[in-house]
């Protein structure tokens, strides 16, 4: 049985990541992170995805950067934007979170046995987030086989992130085509505690724009 | 002001990275972790420590990795070590916990506006760990500079290890020049409540040999 790590946020990108990987026949555990963020609705949206793609195990990883500042995710003094301006690294950005991310679900891999990680990152449609693009996962993943003493038996961890070059319309074809309920999905930076969004933030923003290219019905549960 | 991160695990070497930090005019901001740790009796010399150098913040990260299981320093099942095999990566190893510890650090420096991170792990008289050899680090150097805003915008942040070609005798020395009380410090797998060394475990004999190379005293303090 192949093993799989799975990125979940709750939020759309990762859904299709674990919907794909359980379409490749990986036994997933998927990997949530507590961290701070102002909408930690998307944590029970995890739960339920989780739930409902039957993985065999997910943690919610507690991990304390919110209170270190320094973004407009996790910063009540900093407020969340609805659009993103091009070639401009937004105040959501959060400094080194994919890196923490997974450099975590990395350690969480070997203890595993796991050899590949699924991450829902996109250079595409996206929110110019510097650790989401192409070199970016190149360098890590050759830092990756470097770390781990499992890369060092030549057995290294893959970093998969299979919608790296897909736009969001293309993402949600594919996750549709899964079978994936894109209503489970919380993608909004201020959903509400019900997992309701606020249909205007930034994320919002990318999301809707999607369905609408997909032509797609939008099952998102927005706050009326 | 330049600030540095230094990461500071209470032991031998990362006191000495912390001595040199202030010695180059740091303003030093130190970072611990509480992963899970059976000798925990280091987290207490590192406050220790820390107060002792006037760093302007001591973090303990709360890190919940030990749980995973994967490592003789977190597990109950698996017996520490006496000895370290040549070419053999040890059972202390804990998976990809310098790529954790590092991302966590390189987050916590982008916000500070801190462009220098002190890590003190050494490629001589070391435990075989992956993560701790030059092209290892040279690999989460270009990650780094790839993976956040600071990089992107041509300040990197800068990981220092100064240690990495010094034998423990060429650290102690070093350390010894800077005027480092090495009393302060617990290196031990397996140091009691009161952070007293076994005396007997790798990491012990690690350091011994150290201070005999040295041909300086040992202060340690050990379980008698």
């Amino acid at each position: 049985m192949k093993k799989a790590v799975v990125l979940l946020s709750g939020g759309l990108d990762s859904t299709t990541c674990l919907a794909l990987a359980k379409k490749q026949g990986f036994v997933c555990y998927a990997l949530s992170f507590s961290y701070g963020q102002k909408h930690s609705a998307e944590l029970r949206a995890a739960q339920n995805i989780a739930h409902h793609f039957g993985v065999m195990r997910h943690e919610i990883f507690n991990l304390d950067i919110g209170h270190l500042g320094g973004s407009a995710l996790t910063d009540p003094q900093i407020a969340i934007p609805e659009e993103i301006e091009e070639n401009i690294i937004p105040v959501t950005y959060v400094p080194a979170r994919n890196t923490i991310f997974l450099s975590i679900a990395l350690g969480w891999a070997e203890i595993l046995e796991a050899y590949n990680i699924f991450i829902g990152i996109s250079a595409v449609d996206y929110s110019n987030y510097p650790d989401c693009r192409p070199d970016y996962l190149d360098a890590f993943q050759t830092m990756a086989t470097l770390a781990t003493k499992t890369g060092v038996e030549a057995k290294p961890v893959h970093i998969e992130a299979p919608l790296m070059h897909l736009s969001k319309a293309e993402t949600l074809n594919l996750g549709l085509s899964l079978g994936v309920d894109y209503s489970l999905t919380v993608s909004c930076y201020k959903a509400n505690d019900e997992g309701l969004a606020c249909g205007h933030c930034a994320s919002c923003n990318i999301r809707k724009r999607g369905f609408v290219e997909a032509a797609v019905a939008d099952p998102t549960r927005y706050i009326t």
